[in-house]
Order: C-alpha cells, then structure tokens, then sequence
C-alpha cells in the first residue's frame, strides 16, 4: 500500500483525553477515530489488525471442532425474561423499542440468544459435545467509557457456546477451550495468565479469567513466575496448578509458592471462560434425551475473547517511548518501506522495485514528499515490525538499511532484501 | 467437514411461513434460523455462504482502490439532525435513548457517519480522490420483514463512499464503482442489469439500481435482451447506453429498442449507486481546499450492495425442485461426498482416503447412517456443485459416481477423482 493512497489520518499531537498508552498511540496512529463517548471507527489501519486478530481465532477455533455461526446484534426482551436476566442486568443493556414496541435489545451477550437457537433442534445426546461460536459486536453501556478500545460500548467479542450432556463432558470442553485460549493468546505473541475467577453476571460454577500482564491493567494479580514455561504443558491437570489468583483471594499465609517464585503484576483482562450448568438451559427448556430415555437440560459453557480490547491489550504489551512494537503474527502491515530520496532516480527505482516485488498487502511504502525526520519517526509510530529504509547509503553504496522496530540493523543490496523478506 | 458433526438442523417440511423459494429452502437447507420477526441467526453453512460473498466483494473493492473501514452500528442521532434527515427518515430508523439520556440510532445507512469520519481530516483537494468501504450489519424497521433474509430488518451490507474535488472525478469514481459492481456480480456467478433509478431517501441526482433478473423479484425492468453481451464492454459509453428502464419509467413510443430484442422480466434489487454532490458535505461542513485556495464541500458518491439479500437473490437464480443449484464462486461447500455403503469397509476406505486427500474446507462428507434415499434428496436440497457418490458400483467395478447438482455424471477411480478435484 502506498502511504501517499492511504487514509491514514494520524494526529500530531496527543490526544488530551487519554489516560493510557495504548488510548494514545491508537488514536495518534490513526487506528481508530472516536464516534461518541466509547463508539470507535475502525480506519484502514486499524481494521487491519482487527482482521489479523479475527483470522488467528477463527483458525485455532475451527482447529477445536467449533462452529463458527452468527447472531444477530438485535434480540428480543422475551429470551432475557426467559432466563430470568433481563432486570437483574442493569442499566448497561441497551434497551429498544420497535414500531410496533416490542421490547428489543442490543445483545451484551449472547447466551440467552444461543440457548434460543439450539432448543427443540438438539433433541438428543447422540447430537452432542456441540461448540458453536460467533465474532460478533456487542454493546455495554458502560457508565465511564475509558481506554479507547480497551473498554469501549460497542466492542467486538469472539464467543463460544458449549453444549454436552452431562457435567464430566462439559469439563472436557471447557478444558478443550481453556488450551485453545492459550494457543491463541500465544500465536498472537501475548502470554496469557489464567486466574481462578468469580462468575459474575454470566453465572455458574467454574470459571477463569485470561490475563496479560500489563502495567496499566486495571487488576492485580500474584502468581507462580514460572508460568510461562509451565504454558508449555499440554496436560491439563498441570496447567491447572499454575498458582494465579486476584488481589482478593491471594492469602499469603496459605500460598503454595515459595517467595522467590511468587510474582505480583497488574494484569488486562483478553478471555473469560464459564461453565454454567443448567442456568440458561433449565428455565428455556433446551432439553434432551439421554440414552436411558430420561429428558435432561443442556450443560452449558461460554468463553469470551475481548477482540477489540486485544488491540488495546497488545499496545499495552508491545510499545516504547517511540510508538507501537506489533508482534508479527498481528502486525497490519509487515514492512514499512520508506523513500528517504523521492527525487533521486535510483532510490525511487531500486523502492518501487522492492514494493512491486514483495506482497502488497504486507507493506506500507512511504513514497511521500515528507521529511526524513517526519518519515522515521511516523514510521516508528506506526510500529511495523520491520523497516526498508532506501537513501543517502544506497546512492553511496548500493545498500538498503533493513531494520527491526526492535532495534537491529543490517545493510543489503536490493535482490538480498527481496529474498530475505521473500522467505518470510 | 463430516456431516455427523455439523450443525445443520435442516427441517423436514416446508416452512409454512415462506412465501418465496429461497426463504423456504434457506430454512429447510438451514442456512438460517429465525429470532424474531425479520432477524436471523446466520448458521454454520449460511455463514459460509455469506463470507464467500464478502471475500469475492472484498478482493474487487480493494481492486478498485477503495480501502476498507468499519464504522459502529451504534450512532449519535445528532449527526442525522445536521444533514437534516433525523425527522424525515421515518420510523425505518429504530431509535435507541443510552443510560445518559441521549439519543442514539441503530444506523440504516452510514452517509452521516461517513461525512463525520472524514471532515476535518481531509482539508486538501491534494488528498482526493478517495474511496472507503466497510462491510456492517444495518437495521431497517420495515413495516412488514418477509421473503427471509431478502427484505429482514437486520441486514448486511457493503456500503462504500466516494469523496472528490469536483463532479467531474465524482463521475469517474461513480463509473469505477460501475464497473466494479459488474465485476462483483458477475464473479458470483450473476449476471447484473443497472437501471436508472430514483434517488430516493438517499437524495442526489445520478443514481442505478443492480438488479438480479427473477420470477420472484419485486421490480418490473424492460431491457434490451442482448444485455448479458453487451457488459462485456470496458467501456462506460457503452455500458451505460445498455437500454434497461423500471416499468414506471416505461414508454413503448420513446423506447429506442426494437420489439425483437426488447425483454421485460421481474428483477430482485442487489445493489443500488448514488452520486449526490455536497447534500451531507454541505450541511456537515465537510469542506477541502482546492488549488486555487477557495474551500468547498466535497463531492461524495455511496454504492451499496445487499450481502446478506445476495443469499437470497442467488438462490432464486439458481435452483430446481430438488432444491439449491449453489454457482461454484459462492458455494458453502464445492464438494458433496456421500458414502452409501458406511458398513462395507472398502466403501468407507475410499471414502475416508478421498475426504483426507481433498480440501477440508471444501467438501461436506455424509458418512451418517442414514438411507441413500435421504442422503440424495439432502444433498440435493443442500446444492453443493459437485456430488462424490460412493456405494455398489464401487464394491462391484471400483467406480465412483462424480455427479454434478446441474446433472452430469461419470464414473472415476479413486485416484481419478482426487485428480479431478485437485485441480480445480
């Protein structure tokens, strides 16, 4: 993409209204434009990495069985009066009449919708273990909107709905989504921390929250620091052990880990699993037959991914004084090719070469009359995880300066940058 | 994906309900299932179909130049009180109070939210052409949803928009949009007839609907019946002199095509263009700087394409009594592979080794244990492109049934098939 065809309406100064480092730098960079208090549009940039996120969940989800359905934004009052939520909700649902006043509602989750789709069509056990999920907006009506797209109303979420026949197989697939969680969160270069949590609003019986560790997170959080080996585990009882627990529960006089391997960190919540039972199923009376003939509810579980939050979250993980350091696996573009020397024939052959010869959609190439300064520090902003830079040395020598956002530098001619990047 | 696991809760009898062929069959196929009144849950194999749609859009958007953004559902209601549409739009627009008391609206259309997103940020005649995209779920309180996903209340929709410095470059933008819209039609396997229509709510004063010739379309068009030919052309002369008017606009004393090559047939609306000049620009203060120094507003252009009706409209296009007929572009599978004979073990060999060497994504494998009779009549009703048919012509001879849903059969070795489909 060539920087001077983009919509890339980047703010010179700092927004006044951020508090947070992610809030800032997407708002600067041009990722997200704000609409109404908490509302985002999502520019070219930014959607980008939205759909880098979305791919990765769906792939990992679909790896698991899942089937990926969606349901509308729009749901009727009727199902929440079914399952006995729609007053205890509170005033972060947003309510809505139609013309004819039927009570409607912008849907802050999808349970009760879900519930409503399979009851009467998942008759019986042989129909079961089912996973469905969706990636799908919702809206929270929250009272203070803050954080940009880390806690914003209308927000993305990837959510997923599992339905067994019995309690031992809903463990196995709320196991089954607590490994994807941590292959996903890792495939997005993030590590995810798993805390015991409370079930909240969702309810139910077991539950955990997925952190990534984050000075601006808004919880606290102590765990065993040798998580991040103990992730690579595939035994589910194992990673079950690794000790994380909120600032409420942590009681130091009856944590198993010794002190030097205790840790306390600020965390951001990205994933929130639960397996419920029969709440939802019970009350709509999503039954079937079991074997023995017997007619039993559904046992049900959800598991959450905050999508657009990730954008945020991730900011928050990989950043400098500088700007953004996207990790490659979500990173909206690969490359930042940058033109130091538009006027100068030879740089602008040797820029338009590498662009026509690389993928299109993984490099930003600024071919703009801007300065060298406005050029390096826009293109550190942006925080590709690689820059092409093409000038004075190239004139001079023949060489290319390849540099991570990271920091490391190597000199090449036009052909050894084609290949490296070629074999990315 | 093997049947037993799916979720594909296909009805057996017709839905009384449905008026037209491809409301009863996306129901009885279960490509949806209804949540309320004009509002549908898109499921597993619907959803399939409905991203194929939006990848082929996508690719010729981008193509184009357009680039792709997302603005929220959720809108202030004040930006429809500045481009004075608030009061006129009528009670299609569903109307939503937040906790705070202010109003908000569920957007229709996004020409408002657009004019937002760009004033103040594109100052200069410097930064134009430009084109963006986004592809959103709309709501519509129609008086009276039916025909299924065809005219629902929460719909999806490409909607883009165009911003230039005159009208002259607004022309080219609209053509450019033109063209692509045939493109995009035509790759999913549709052959498109634009008829000049009236603005409408919209408001402008160029404007062409898309419409899908069909028995069940709700619009009357009189054209010229060598249409299908004449859109070969690249060039916009010719495209736009293609004789195609609403009946409406009908008159057979002015018309300037003979009676041999004039047509009239219903049509089913899939797409519709607008050029209206400075009607949100001007009132919304979305203003550039041209050469000369003078500020003006800018000339925008917005081109929708109904992707969830498309579902619609090409099933009506291509069906039978057995059921769906998918084209191949936008079919949720390409492949039907049915295995008769699940008890004989050289039956389930080949089919398990064809269903291992073939696209996952790709083929739809009913190894349930139901009669062959069901098992044709579903995957007649069901559509895929090709049919893989595994039973005793195989024990006898080692032939494979390769069968096209259009009828054509033959009769292949297992490693003849594989072939066959590898290469496609």
């Amino acid at each position: 993409m060539r920087l001077s065809q983009y919509h890339l309406p980047a703010l010179k100064e700092n927004p006044s209204d951020a508090e947070i480092i992610s809030h800032k730098y997407s708002l600067r960079v041009g990722l997200v434009k704000q609409v109404a208090s908490g509302i985002y549009t999502w520019l070219p940039l930014g959607l980008k990495v939205l759909d880098k996120i979305k791919s990765i969940i769906k792939e990992e989800m679909n790896k698991s069985g899942a089937l990926e359905v969606l349901m509308p934004c729009i749901q009727p009052a009727s199902f929440w009066q079914e399952s006995g939520r729609y007053d205890s909700y509170g005033d972060e649902m947003l309510h809505i009449k139609d013309r004819n006043e039927r009570s409607m509602l912008f849907g802050p989750t999808h349970e009760e919708a879900v519930t409503d789709a399979i009851r009467g069509v998942i008759k019986s056990y042989k129909n079961l273990p089912l996973l469905l999920y969706q990636m799908q907006w919702k809206f929270r009506d929250e009272v203070r909107p803050r954080f940009g797209v880390m806690r914003s109303r209308e927000f993305l979420m990837k959510d997923a709905y599992s339905f067994d026949k019995n309690q031992e197989d809903a463990e196995k697939s709320y196991d089954l989504m607590y490994k994807t969680y941590i292959k996903i969160f890792r495939r997005m270069g993030l590590t995810p921390i798993a805390v015991k949590a409370e079930t909240g609003p969702i309810g139910g019986n077991l539950s955990h929250e997925f952190h990534i560790l984050s000075e601006t997170g808004e919880d606290t959080i102590y765990y065993d620091s040798r998580f991040s080996q103990l992730l690579e585990s595939e035994d589910m009882q194992e990673l079950r052990n690794i000790y994380a627990v909120s600032e409420g529960m942590y009681d130091p006089t009856k944590c198993p880990i010794s002190f030097e391997n205790l840790s306390k960190s600020k965390g951001i919540e990205v994933g929130h699993i639960f397996y419920f039972g029969d709440k939802y199923s019970s009350p709509m009376n999503a039954k079937i037959s079991l074997e023995s003939g017997q007619n039993v509810p559904i046992h049900m579980g959800s598991y959450g991914i905050g999508i657009s939050r990730l954008v945020g979250a991730i900011i928050e993980a990989y950043h400098d004084d500088n700007g953004i350091k996207w990790p490659e696996a979500v990173a909206p573009f690969k490359i930042g090719l940058i033109n130091l020397q538009i006027k100068d024939n030879s740089c602008t052959e040797a820029a338009n070469y590498i662009y026509n010869n690389l993928p299109i959609d993984e490099v930003l190439y600024d071919e703009t009359e801007d300065s060298a300064g406005v050029k390096f520090t826009r293109m550190d902003l942006i925080g590709l995880p690689w820059q092409i830079i093409i000038g004075k040395k190239f004139i001079n020598d023949g060489l290319i300066e390849v540099k991570k956002r990271a920091g490391e530098v190597k000199f090449m001619s036009v052909d050894a940058v084609i290949e490296h990047f070629s074999s990315m």
